[in-house]
């Protein structure tokens, strides 16, 4: 059976795998529009503030580890055209040529591209003038290029998200002076703002010159450096750094005939099937069956591409087995805290039709007297009606445990808890690590006490 | 109503508040009979270690808090006798007198004492030898007070289950050289020998001369040190601490007709109600239901104890809430390690009929490109017929979130999860802090790749 896949990052790599470790007579064959496969793009900051000081090893397998797998890797091979009815993929080559590939089953995991908003300048800047984007090895590369090239000591970021925040981290790791601007009223916008608010705190306490509510209208190039007009002031900056989310990458798939689903991403059913036979979708370019509301949504995450792509290649080799779905569990380090959210919030709950009621408590990561607590800020959000859990939301220092005390969470949302059960779970604790009471307990006990419960 | 419970520790402490918090009208009163109420013991290896400097932060909240939530705290006062058919307890006041207390709900939560292993000169010799026990303030304040006395520069610790390798810390710390004898063939029994393997390795590695399969038989004064003979030689030390595990206070309960359950504890069903009229009993005094086996075992930990004394507390001021159960759920830090174990192992599975399979893995905290990755070394158990998730266990750094990983193992558990249902778990990643699949999940998918599976 010939299994080709379109792509080379988490999906691509993961559904591969999957499908020879199922069926290791399965010819697997993955076309890499890059020279970088199985690269963690997660990663990327870390090599930027010289915390990975080389970039093959954000290589989650090496060239050798893929080939030992049995995968047949062809870099810098871009598709360009599906065949649905010849069960076909025609991609040019590294030398330009055009090849022609048979596929019995097909995996489409082209993951996304960078958002880009509706700036004027960004059409006609780009790296050349030290204005970037940042999604691929390729972008980190150019990047790292403008900031010798241009002797970068400044840098502004456009866009507070996950990304934004990282590479601020990054950036001030290296030496940089760097702003942030950001159009919303908060940093990272899937976290509430009265969390959000700490986040800012401690960016600007790190020396981050951060701006919110503010719309970036034009970047355009002032003598050697770059000027960033917004709606409420100019800024200066020896590079800009645009990273305002992504969109999924789905130009090569609905040629052919694939159907989008939510936020223009590839409608597949939970075995990861789109509606071309042979044909499957995982990852960032396809939409995500979300557990908890039970309906698809647009989540693009590594954790998410990993699973999504087992699930493909599994199937594709003749397995059956479905996507479980996924939570939103979310976690960064911002400099020395530490944000993780799982599930709803207040918003997205009511949203989805739930009469969500949301509680903040803090409580220490461990006993007081132990050297080192440090306040946990949780923020649980359940159904008012019927008692059940609908998500959470913590920051906290590094070290606090932060991103392993949301998966409790996560863990009680797979299996439908009430936000009672959580005080009832059988955590653990030893002082230096924990309470009798954990602060995932605390929250969720608050929450049960609230005014009409 | 007036409450009345015996008892100053955690289980005594929760019952009182979870009482009033349940009906503030409720009148409880506390006889304690030390002079240290709501102290944590699990923190006294952290005072003598020097790194809780001051005795008093031990205690998890102060006599003004314990006041202010309108508990009548009576210290130094010991109960002597409880006649259930007239509802009075007997006790003796710090000044000798005794004094008859009526009550309309009693909660009996007199903890547990240290086991007297049948060691040859522990029954003469006490803490004005050098020779101690450790589960009262006042015990640490004797043992404090003899490494005072003796200068002492050694130790020989009788016992390698947890608070046994706490203490081995703590002395080190302390600059003590240390001698660990422990009976069985590991340290800490209630984790698998190859996970044991890597905590006596690292104890070795800091200082700590560790002799398993070791049975004393004689302490003995020898001079000004004492002496202690084994069955494979002899060691000497300035103080001896003889730490074997504990075992349930019940004289007083059982003189008054509560029946025992398992391990000589005090027997109560999961309301906490034992089997006289108006009297509960929680904490370390009696037995603890089990989640997962659904029967009642022996299990005293403090987490457990919290939860007892809140459902003994609710129900004595008449609401209605049962104990969920508990997993067992532990973690200790033995130096730069942590321990951490849920549920089952192949062992105890097997006892309680299950067909259990176990499945060693190591995986990494976070991305191996991040710095400061280290390896965590997982052990899986689960049910070879059902696939039902039955227990887990890890080693490995302290920063490595070993504590609260294994919360989501004690999550899905409550849940009654399978090993499968681990990997589709949306659990939080970032490079920093977790992997695409987590250390967790890697562990449940080597589980159900195992033969036969």
């Amino acid at each position: 059976m010939r299994l080709l896949i379109i792509g080379g990052s988490d999906a691509a790599i993961s559904a591969g795998l999957a499908a020879r470790q199922h069926d290791p007579s399965v010819e697997a064959t993955l076309l890499v529009a890059d020279h970088y496969p199985n690269f963690s793009i997660c990663g990327i900051p870390y090599h930027v503030s010289g915390e990975v000081p080389d970039w093959r090893h954000l290589a989650h397998r090496t060239a050798d580890d893929l080939d030992r797998a049995g995968l047949g890797i062809r870099l810098g091979h871009r598709a360009t055209s599906i065949d649905p009815g010849g069960h076909t993929v025609t991609a040019t080559t590294p030398s330009g040529d055009r090849v022609t590939f048979d596929y019995d089953r097909l995996v489409i995991a082209t993951g996304a591209v960078p958002a880009r908003p509706p700036i004027k300048g960004l059409d006609h800047l780009g790296p050349g003038d030290g204005v970037h984007q940042l999604h691929t090895m390729d972008d980190t590369f150019a990047f790292l290029n403008s900031l010798d090239q241009r002797h970068a000591r400044s840098a502004v970021i456009v866009g507070a998200g996950y990304i934004g925040l990282e590479m601020a981290e990054a950036l001030t790791t290296r030496g940089l002076a760097v702003t942030v601007l950001e159009q919303l009223d908060q940093v990272m916008p899937t976290i509430d703002p009265e969390l959000a608010d700490l986040v800012a705190k401690h960016l600007s306490e790190r020396g981050v010159d951060l701006h919110t509510g503010t719309r970036v209208a034009t970047i355009a190039a002032e003598g050697d450096r770059l000027r960033v007009d917004t709606d409420r002031g100019v800024h200066h900056g020896d590079v800009v750094l645009v990273v305002t989310g992504v969109r999924p990458d789905v130009t090569l798939a609905t040629s052919a005939g694939v159907r989008l689903g939510e936020r223009g991403a590839l409608a597949v059913d939970r075995r990861m099937r789109t509606n071309l036979p042979d044909m499957y979708a995982a990852g960032d370019c396809a939409h995500t069956y979300h557990r908890l509301l039970k309906r698809d949504v647009y989540l693009p995450l590594g954790t998410t591409a990993h699973k999504q792509g087992r699930v493909a290649g599994v199937n594709a080799a003749g397995g059956d087995t479905i996507f479980a779905g996924s939570l939103g569990t979310q976690t960064v380090k911002v400099f020395d805290l530490v944000v993780a959210g799982t599930g709803l919030r207040d918003e997205t709950a009511r949203q989805a039709g739930f009469d969500p009621v949301t509680v903040a408590t803090v409580a220490d990561d461990h006993k007081a007297y132990y050297p080192g607590a440090t306040p946990i800020h949780v923020r649980v959000t359940g159904d008012r009606a019927t008692g059940r859990l609908l998500g959470a939301q913590m920051v906290g220092r590094s070290g606090a445990e932060i991103a392993k005390r949301v998966d409790t969470y996560a863990t009680a949302l797979a299996f439908e808890a009430r936000v009672a059960e959580i005080a009832d779970l059988d955590l653990s604790y030893t002082p230096p690590l924990g309470s009798p009471w954990d602060a995932v307990q605390l929250a969720a006990t608050a929450w049960g006490q609230g005014p009409g419960r």
